[in-house]
């Protein structure tokens, strides 16, 4: 397995990227740069809803390549993105109640990795991250998911709580992850479950908490804040793994 | 807080750091080189079970930043080791059971950091490492520790098959994380516990096995082989305070 960063570089070829439906994750800009083409390629960004960066040409020059960027780098995923419904539908034909981990804006590419091994080895039928101020389906997590993105899919979404909301139409139950809540041997992890997982930082951010239906909280007892984000999604991944499991 | 990695260069500010009782977690000696005051620094090192390496003159002068090493570079503990018996007594005085962690040749420093913070917020007492084949208490370590060096102890011992002995005779339990074990949700680990957590790579090692009472498995679902070490910890540790808690 290789997994290497896309670089797109160039007018035609990130306009092309675009066109031919691969996943940008993000694309970077000259500054005050504004003809026809770039004007294609800004449409065709928004249409994807991709990040946009403007950086300067020495930034550009820095990060290309090929040293024929025209102004245009896009960086493609190295892994493809899937849907939120093919991972129900999986749920459905293997007759488990749905198992779903949300992260809310992780940044951090080895967290992500690790979050996704340990979603995959937990049996969560997919992860979903948001499009916006979070790390993506890069190499260097599909690397420290130690193969695990081959396995349990991923997908990308707008908007993390309008997602919650339609999923809970569907009948899921979402647990978030927060020191304020109760304590998570206590809170019902059984059936259709979402495991909402919140930044290094912040944690889980207010709207998207607000949409939750429960709070779990980790004990904790000792003398600093929290624990690293991929060791408490697995520690709160596994508590939910404990109450679902018949033994 | 300040975290520097500490690089001592020089003949007699090595030799002056092992007298002074500093912690030196490797030394880098050029290739061939074996006159007196090199030999009164191997003789030291020897007495302190420092990790030797010969290298050559490239590598010393890459590694170097005064560009003045004399052949000699010492990499000293960003931070101060405790001792084991501190570990059991703290216990004692705060009148809980010893609940400490043992790393098996953990070599990535982002894992050791994040294992001690689960540490700490875990409730253990201490962390024990091993001297040879892991990664020392760097300024990495402590970074990735989010300040969790500052308050959990580490030991670092010769051989952890023999302080697991040693702690055996003092009473406490030992319970090794290996997919081969019963499912750790059915292993006892209330009471004087040590959780013993294999490397990234191999694992628990057989001689470091052999000594433990129990072998826990956690569940794994998924297609991948193992958690990333860290997470595999933390999930392991929170079983047991589970456990050992009074809910």
């Amino acid at each position: 397995m290789r997994y290497e960063e896309l670089t797109i570089e160039g007018r035609n070829a990130v306009l092309e990227a675009f066109r031919s439906g691969k996943t940008i994750d993000k694309l970077f800009l000259l500054d005050g740069c504004k003809d026809g083409p770039i004007c294609s390629i800004l449409r065709e960004a928004k249409k994807h809803d991709t990040i946009v960066s403007y950086v300067t040409k020495e930034r550009l020059d820095q990060m290309s390549e090929t040293k024929k960027h025209q102004g245009v780098i896009a960086q493609a995923a190295a892994y493809q993105y899937a849907q939120v419904e093919d991972m129900l539908k999986a749920a459905r034909e293997k007759g488990e109640a749905p198992f779903l981990f949300l992260l809310d804006n992780i940044e951090d590419p080895h967290n992500l990795g690790a979050v996704i091994r340990t979603a995959n080895l937990a049996g969560a039928h997919g992860v979903i991250i948001p499009k916006r101020r979070a790390v993506g389906l890069t190499a260097v997590v599909a690397r420290t998911s130690a193969g695990a993105v081959n396995y349990t899919p991923v997908a990308k979404v707008t908007n993390l709580s309008t997602t919650i909301r339609e999923l809970k139409e569907e009948g899921m139950w979402f647990v978030c992850a927060d020191m304020d809540g109760e304590l998570m041997y206590q809170v019902d992890m059984k059936g259709p479950l979402g495991l909402v997982i919140g930044s290094e930082g912040a944690g889980v951010s207010k709207l998207v908490k607000e949409q939750c239906d429960f709070t779990a909280a980790i004990p904790m007892k000792g003398n600093i804040d929290s624990l690293n984000a991929s060791v408490a999604a697995g520690v709160l991944a596994y508590e939910a793994v404990r109450q679902r499991m018949v033994l």
